[in-house]
C-alpha cells in the first residue's frame, strides 16, 4: 500500500518532466550535434593562418552584444545555432594564441587533446581532492611527481608533489607550510601570540604581485616583506641580498622564507637559486621558487641546466598552463620533504577522511580546494600520448626563437633589447633618432596601443622600475623569425601615425 | 644580407619541425576523430540507465593500470587507440553522476552542453582576471549579477559579483576583505600591530572546514575561532551564539566576521540568517554567508523564500558547479557593497592595470586568481541556451524528492530520518531491532561501504556529533522514489553479511 503511494506520486513527477526543458539539454541525441559544432570551429581555428592580434572591443559595446544573444530574437533561432553563435563570440573576442600575429603573453597555444580531454573531465567528474571521487588524478598525480623526480635528481628523495589550480594559489599554500613550519603557535594561537617575534619574508624586486599579496593574506602586513634588489639582469643580487637579510634581522624581523622567482614575469629572468638557497639556510629560511613560467624547463635536456637547482628548493611550482601547454590552471606544487606538505592546511571533515592505503594517495589535506578539477589529467594525457617528446620540442623551439629574435632586435640601429633571453621572454625598445629620452616610454605604451588596434599583433608592455619596454612572450610553435620581422616592420610603420613623436 | 641570415635560420628550424611529435599533436585533421571518441563515449554515458556506484579500486592496483597505459606495448598502438582507453579508464573510475545509484555527493550531473564548451574554453583562452585578454568572462560576470540582482532584490544597490574557482577561495576572499576593513592597518603592518585587540571570527559549528582553515591562514589562530553551537536542525542557535559572542567580547576578542552556512555540508541546514545579521550588526562585524550549497535557490521561485534572506548578507557565495549543475569549479561571490570588492587584494602590476572604461570590468584586482578560468562562461552558456527554467525545474525536482525519500524513509520502522531536509540533502540511520545502540554507529560505515563495493549503490555517511549516519545528496534529476526504495531494499539485504551486526 505504501509502495502503491510512492509509484503514483513518482509517476506524477517524471510525467511532469518528460517534455521539460531539462529532458532536452540531457537528451543523448544533442551530443553529437554540439560536438561538430565544435569540431568545426576548432579545425577552422588550427587551419586559419592568417595573422591576427585581438580585437579589444569596449565593455559596453560588448555587453550589448551579449545581451542580443538572449534576447527575444535570438530566441527564435534553434539552440545550435544560438550555441554556434556563442563560439563565434568567444573566439572572436579571445586571445589568438594559434595566430603567428600573438607574442603577447603567458598563455599558451594549448595542445588540442588536452583541451577535448576537458569534455571528459566535466562530464564525469573525479575531483582531485578525494580519493574516493577521484582516483584517477590522485594517482597520476604520483606518476607526474615521479617522471619529475628524475629530473630533479630526487628519485631517493621523500618529497612530494601535489597539483593546485593556478601559481597564485601554490605560492600561498607553500609559503603557509612555511610559516607554520617556522612558527609553530601561529595556527593555534594566531599571529599576536608571537611575542617579540615578527614574522617576515623576502621576495626579489621583481617578484609576481601575487607573492607579496600572501603576506597580506597571512597578516604579516607589507612592511614586513623584504624586497630583495635585482642586478642588471633583473635577477635577485645575492650581494644586495645579504644586506638586505642582515638589516631585517637588525630590524627585528624574523624572516621565516625566502621566495624566488623562475623566471620573473616581465623578462623571464632566473634568480641564483643555490646561494639563494644557502642563504635561506643560513637563516633558517624555507626556500620557495615561483618557477611558473620556467620550471617546466626541467623536462628538456636542453633547457634543463637552467633550472636544475630548483632541486636545492624546499618547495617549487611550475605552470604546466604556461610552458607546458595544458588548459589554465594546472599548477605543480613540489616540496622537497613530503612531511611539509601536510602542514599548510591541517583539518579534519569526517566525510573526508579516510584511514587506509587510500591516505597516502589522498591529496586533499594537503589541498587548499576542496572541489579541485582534476587539471593534471590534461597534462597527463599529453604526455601518455605523445611523450615527454613534445613538450621538449615544444619549449627548446619557443627559446631558440626567442634568442633568434633577440639577436635580431639587437642588431637593428632603431630599436634596444634590454636583456639577454632566459627563456621565451623578450623586453625591447623602439628607440628611433629624433625621440627625445623623455618620450620613450609614452612612444613604447602608444605602440603597444596602436599595434593592438591594429588588429595583427598582440604584444604587451612592461614597466622595468622607470622604464617602460615592449614584451614578447612566445608561446605559438608556429611563429617564426620572419614573424618577428614583419613585427618590427609594424612598429616602424605605426609609429609614423603616433602624434607623441613629432 | 641581414634578412638573408636570418631566413635562413627560420628555414632550418621549420624543417626540423616538420614531421615532429608537435606537428602530429597539433594537426588540425586529428581534432575530428578525437571528437568522435569523445561522442561516442559521452552518448552512451547519457543514455546507460544502469545502476551504479562507483568502482573503488585500490590504489596501488590503479596505478599499475596507469602505467601500462604508458608503456611500451601500449605504444604500439595507435593514438586514437589509446586515447580511447584512457576515457574508459576515467569513466570507469570516476562517479557515476549519471546513473541512478548515485545519491552520495554534491557533484552534480553536469548539463551537457557546459561540459562540451569546456573544449572552447581551453582552446581560446579567456583568462577571466584580464579584461584586454578575457572581455567575454568579464562582461558575463557583470551579466550574471544583474540576474541575480533581481533574485535578491538588490537591483538598485552598489553591489559586486565576482566569480572564483571553488567556494574555499571565495570564503578566503570575503574574510580577508572582511579583515582589511575592519583591523584596516593588518594589511601595512600585520596582526602583530593590533595592539589589544585580538582579530577572531564566529562560525557555526557544522561549518565547512574551509571556513576554519581561514582562521589558520590569516594568522588568526584557531583558538580565537569561535565556534556558535547549533540546534536540533543543526542551524545556528541564535540564543547561544549570543552567548558565545559576548563571552568573546570579554575575553578580549574582536570578532570581525560572522560566517553562516547555507546549507550546511553535512545535512543541507540553513542558518537563521536574518537574526545572524541583525548580530553582526550589533558586533560591527561583517556578515558572510557560505551558501555554497543551497544558494542556487535563489533562481527558483519555488525555493527562493528558503534563502531569501541572502540579500541581508555583507557577502556570500553559491556554487553554480554544485547546485547550478555546471562543471567545477564555478563560485560567484556577492558583495552587497561592491567598494568593499577591492579591499581583499590591493595591489598593482604593470602588465595588469589598464586605466580606462575597461577598469570598471576588470576582475584582476578582486579576484585572488592571476590566470582565472572563465567557468563563469559554462554558466552563461546554458543560461543562455535554455533559460532560468532550466536550473529551476532541476532544483525543484531535487528538494521535491528529497522532501520524498524524507517521508518515506521516515515511515519504516527499522529506519530513522535526522532531520528535516531543507534542500537535497538527507540523513538517516539503519536502526534494524536487535542492534545495541553501541553498534549503530559502525553499522552505518560498514554499510557505506558494503554498498560502495557491490558497486551498484553509492551514498555517503556523516558524523554529526558522536552519531554516524548514512547521508544522500540528491544530484541526478533521473533519481526516482523508486531509486530511494531499491536503495533501502539493498541496505537491509546488504546488512544481513555484515558482521558488526551478531
Amino acid at each position: 500500500m505504501k509502495n502503491v503511494l510512492f509509484n503514483l506520486r513518482e509517476n506524477q513527477l517524471s510525467n511532469s518532466l518528460n517534455h521539460s526543458v531539462l529532458y532536452n539539454a540531457f537528451d543523448p541525441l544533442m551530443i553529437s550535434d554540439y560536438l561538430k559544432q565544435i569540431n568545426q570551429k576548432v579545425t577552422y581555428l588550427l587551419e586559419d593562418k592568417s595573422k591576427k592580434g585581438i580585437d579589444l572591443i569596449q565593455p559596453s559595446n560588448l555587453l550589448n552584444i551579449v545581451k542580443q544573444l538572449v534576447n527575444h530574437d535570438f530566441k527564435h533561432k534553434t539552440v545550435l545555432e544560438r550555441f554556434s553563435s556563442i563560439i563565434d563570440l568567444h573566439i572572436s573576442t579571445g586571445i589568438r594564441v594559434n595566430s603567428t600575429g600573438y607574442m603577447a603573453r603567458q598563455f599558451s597555444s594549448v595542445v588540442p587533446v588536452a583541451a577535448m580531454y576537458d569534455t571528459i573531465s566535466s562530464m564525469c567528474p573525479q575531483p582531485a581532492s578525494f580519493y574516493e571521487c577521484g582516483p584517477l588524478p590522485n594517482v597520476v598525480d604520483k606518476i607526474m611527481a615521479e617522471e619529475f623526480s628524475h629530473f630533479l635528481g630526487w628519485e631517493n628523495e621523500n618529497f612530494d608533489m601535489i597539483s593546485t589550480s593556478g601559481a597564485s594559489l601554490a605560492n600561498l599554500t607553500a609559503v603557509t607550510a612555511a610559516r607554520n613550519l617556522k612558527f609553530p603557535d601561529i595556527l593555534q594561537h594566531g599571529n599576536l601570540a608571537q611575542n617579540g617575534y615578527k614574522p617576515a619574508i623576502a621576495i626579489g624586486n621583481d617578484a609576481h604581485f601575487s607573492v607579496s599579496r600572501i603576506a597580506g593574506i597571512l597578516g604579516i602586513g607589507q612592511e614586513n616583506v623584504i624586497l630583495l634588489p635585482v642586478n642588471e639582469q633583473r635577477q635577485i643580487c645575492i650581494k644586495e641580498a645579504k644586506i638586505e637579510l642582515e638589516n631585517a634581522q637588525k630590524r627585528g624581523l624574523r624572516v621565516f622564507c625566502i621566495v624566488a622567482s623562475a623566471g620573473s614575469t616581465s623578462v623571464g629572468a632566473i634568480d641564483p637559486l643555490k646561494e639563494l638557497s644557502e642563504l635561506a639556510h643560513q637563516y633558517n629560511a624555507w626556500f620557495h621558487v615561483d618557477a611558473a613560467h620556467d620550471g617546466a624547463f626541467l623536462v628538456s635536456d636542453q633547457l634543463r641546466g637552467k633550472v636544475k637547482d630548483l632541486s636545492y628548493a624546499d618547495s617549487f611550482c611550475l605552470d604546466a598552463h604556461k610552458t607546458l601547454f595544458v588548459p589554465a590552471a594546472c599548477t605543480l606544487l613540489f616540496y622537497k620533504n613530503a612531511d611539509y606538505a601536510h602542514l599548510s592546511f591541517p583539518s579534519h571533515a569526517s566525510y573526508v577522511a579516510e584511514e587506509d592505503e587510500i591516505s597516502c594517495f589522498e591529496s586533499g589535506t594537503k589541498n587548499f580546494e576542496c572541489t579541485k578539477r582534476p587539471s593534471i589529467l590534461n597534462l597527463w594525457v599529453v604526455w601518455a600520448l605523445y611523450g615527454r617528446e613534445l613538450f621538449e620540442e615544444k619549449l627548446n623551439y619557443l627559446v631558440e626563437l626567442t634568442v633568434q629574435a633577440y639577436h635580431y632586435i639587437r642588431s637593428l640601429n632603431d630599436f634596444e633589447v634590454l636583456h639577454v633571453p632566459e627563456s621565451n621572454i623578450l623586453c625591447f625598445r623602439y628607440t628611433p633618432a629624433g625621440v627625445p629620452d623623455q618620450q620613450l616610454n609614452r612612444l613604447q605604451l602608444n605602440i603597444r596601443d596602436a599595434l593592438r588596434e591594429g588588429g595583427q599583433h598582440f604584444i604587451s608592455k612592461v614597466d622595468l622600475d622607470n622604464v617602460t619596454a615592449l614584451r614578447l612572450v612566445m608561446m605559438n610553435h608556429e611563429i617564426t623569425i620572419s614573424d618577428v620581422m614583419d613585427l618590427i616592420s609594424a612598429i616602424r610603420k605605426t609609429t609614423k601615425n603616433i602624434s607623441i613623436v613629432k
